[in-house]
């Protein structure tokens, strides 16, 4: 039996104009990690300025009497225990950014994290009575995906979905590995997290949308409901090295060519389905790259999403004949190098009822959605009951340093996420099936 | 009046078994500076394995008593003076390679006058009377172009073409200028070249063809008459960095989808003017290049080349307009960087003749050919009269390791050129027109 939505009222979140103050000024210093004139950030995986913003969470969490550690791949917990030996919830997000990226991807959901939990320690300590759970914060190493690949890379090896090794052997186009990279920072862990309380019962995600839909419509929370399905290649075109100026036009294997005519055959693909798939090529690479010499090889990375799994098998289908054209028409060959394909699905529905209860007693506006982009709770629901939620983007904005959103929102969703770890320590259980 | 092509005869190349095994055993020895597993050479301008390269045929070139310099943009030359008081005549090419590039293009040429000159010496030892001119072999610095922009710099900068700080400045991808690597490899010299002479009175280069005509007509030689007048363009396309996965397709301002559609739009318009238009794109870079970031800006560089002035600029409006198309097709600003033109132009007859007779004395069979590709000698053919010869490529391949040439045609090519400089020495004036 699921708890009736007004069980939590009696735990409202003790909201102050000082709370608010003081996550806005801890965010405005946390932005400095790594800030670039336009106001973004440039934060990637295990970079000078993801080390500092690391530190300077794992030092407020400290001061908090927090437990801090980090484990094999570099994932920086900070640990609550408020009940020895309950089970943890956990709640978190990534302080890693895209290159030239915004302050508030990840970040904020990491902050936001940290002041909720806090939050919700004061609390117990002025209204004694226990906690049903633990609480923990997590910020996941390497969700952006842009120094190592894969994205989501800490989430994934948490949740035993790649495997360790694999993961710290993976080097940065430098040739620099993982283990190197968390090594030289000072960041590779070797603690095993929950180990006295095994793993978390729940896990909690907050992000701006990085979409316009809460925008658009004006709604103040965005209830996750589930993913869109993706499907992410690796191609590699190859042609024959060549001089561009000697070299006749027909005798050319240009693998440039070839390449252009793939990324307009993907962005073309998304005209076929109305807003029912995004495309697109964010990652191409010519070699030799030289201004005169034909191109031998370009390797690029494609992405497409659609909230339907089969239009993106439909798609793929639809690729696949387009490539084959083009490698006659280019005179080239077009090898995919690998496919990742996550399929669409869902959250919890328990967790879902827990998040909207508990955004309508705070009085907010909300919209179900389905992400678009992952997260690093696409990983942790395969593990655990997640709730995943949204705050308005300005324009929907994203891996950009023009990303923006409203102080009101980023305090909505500190109170939000305080409001359901409230719940949850009050002993709501979401692994309980919903009503 | 121009002597009579029998006039050369008396000169004729004392061409021996040694000869041709003392170039090949030294051309073996050059190639392994840099050399890839693939029978290719890295040496990229002002590298260590150019370094290598360069002091290599400095010591070559002091034991058989050259005086070497190297001028302020790090062109090396090998002055041999026979006749105190005499004016220079030039022959060279260069020794830096494209990345990946072939072990012939610029390599052979150098090493071909070097050679050449040694073996005129020996003829004037054995056989004294003087010689109107003194020789010397040059290695110009830079040709290709590949690490800094833009090629044929040296000899750019010793034509007067390009201003020598412009040109130290340059910097690199890693933002390393050419002053500071010319420097950190010893080879930024001081010395006024030719002081005691003025200019030099001729220049004389041989290279392979880097084209498929002599290798396929089975042809010894090719007499270059004239250049492919040549368009090179820097473009930037402009768009707006956003989440590949979130944004709406219909608000992306995709600079790299731009970019495919302007490569595209580039090859095919080559196909507009059958064989008599050469058009490429080489090198394409994008920002931030991130896989689930849509592109904020691609830098490319186009390379338009034709016999036909007029095509040129038929094709350059042609894109101009095509452009136009793009930036409305794909929601983003093509911006024209820069633009450099050379018009199809002319070798002087006279060398071309003297070439010819000096060819057909050797018993060699030959054609006329117009270059496609640029050389120092489009350079130096501006400042004094010069002969650009070419020796069979198999296939056309160049810029590539497959590139080859076979020993046959490298030993004609090195009868040919001393044959020439043996002609110059006994009183040949190029200065003097044709008959």
């Amino acid at each position: 039996m699921n708890p009736s939505p007004d069980s939590g009222t009696a735990a409202r979140s003790p909201r102050t104009t000082a709370d608010d103050a003081a996550f806005l000024a801890d965010f405005t210093t946390m932005s400095g990690f790594g800030a670039t004139e336009a106001g973004g950030v440039e934060r990637q995986a295990a970079t000078a300025a993801d080390a500092l913003t690391r530190r300077w969470l794992a030092e407020w969490l400290r001061e908090r009497g927090f437990q801090v550690k980090r484990d094999r791949i570099g994932n920086l917990f900070g640990l609550l225990e408020v009940t020895p030996g309950a089970p943890y919830v956990l709640i978190g997000s990534h302080l890693d950014s895209q290159p030239r990226g915004g302050r508030f991807d990840g970040a904020y959901g990491v902050l936001a994290g940290a002041h909720a939990i806090d939050r919700v320690r004061r609390q117990l300590l002025s209204e004694p009575g226990g906690s049903a759970v633990n609480l923990a914060v997590v910020d996941w190493f390497n969700e952006e995906g842009s120094r190592f690949k894969p994205s989501m890379m800490g989430s994934s090896v948490y949740c035993g979905k790649l495997d360790l090794e694999t993961a710290l052997a993976t080097t940065d186009s430098n040739g620099t590995s993982v283990r190197d990279a968390l090594t030289f920072i000072g960041e590779l862990g070797d603690d095993d997290i929950f180990d006295a309380s095994g793993a978390p019962v729940a896990y909690v995600e907050i992000h701006i949308e990085q979409g316009k839909i809460l925008d658009k419509q004006g709604v103040d929370i965005g209830l996750v409901t589930s993913t869109w399905a993706a499907n992410k290649y690796e191609i590699s075109v190859h042609g024959a090295q060549a001089h561009t100026g000697s070299t006749e036009m027909a005798d050319r294997q240009d693998a440039l060519y070839g390449a252009a005519l793939a990324v307009t055959a993907v962005r073309e693909l998304a005209d076929r389905y109305d807003r029912e798939l995004h495309t697109s090529c964010g990652q191409l690479t010519v070699y030799p790259n030289s201004p005169v010499v034909v191109a031998r090889e370009v390797r690029m990375h494609l992405d497409l999403r659609s909230p339907d799994d089969e239009i993106l098998a439909a798609a793929d289908e639809y690729l696949r004949r387009q490539f084959a054209q083009i490698e006659v028409r280019a005179n080239v060959r077009i090898e995919k190098r690998h496919a990742h394909t996550w399929t669409a699905n869902y959250y919890q529905a328990e967790g879902v009822e827990l998040a909207r209860a508990a955004v309508e007693d705070l009085g907010l506006s909300n919209v179900e959605i389905r992400t678009r982009a992952g997260h690093d709770s696409t990983n942790m629901k395969d593990l655990v009951p997640s709730i995943m939620l949204f705050i308005p983007s300005v324009d929907g904005i994203s891996h950009s340093e023009l990303e923006y959103s409203h102080d009101r929102d980023l305090c909505n969703g500190v109170d939000l996420v305080t409001e359901i770890l409230l719940r949850l320590s009050s002993g709501h259980d979401l692994a309980q099936p919903a009503v």
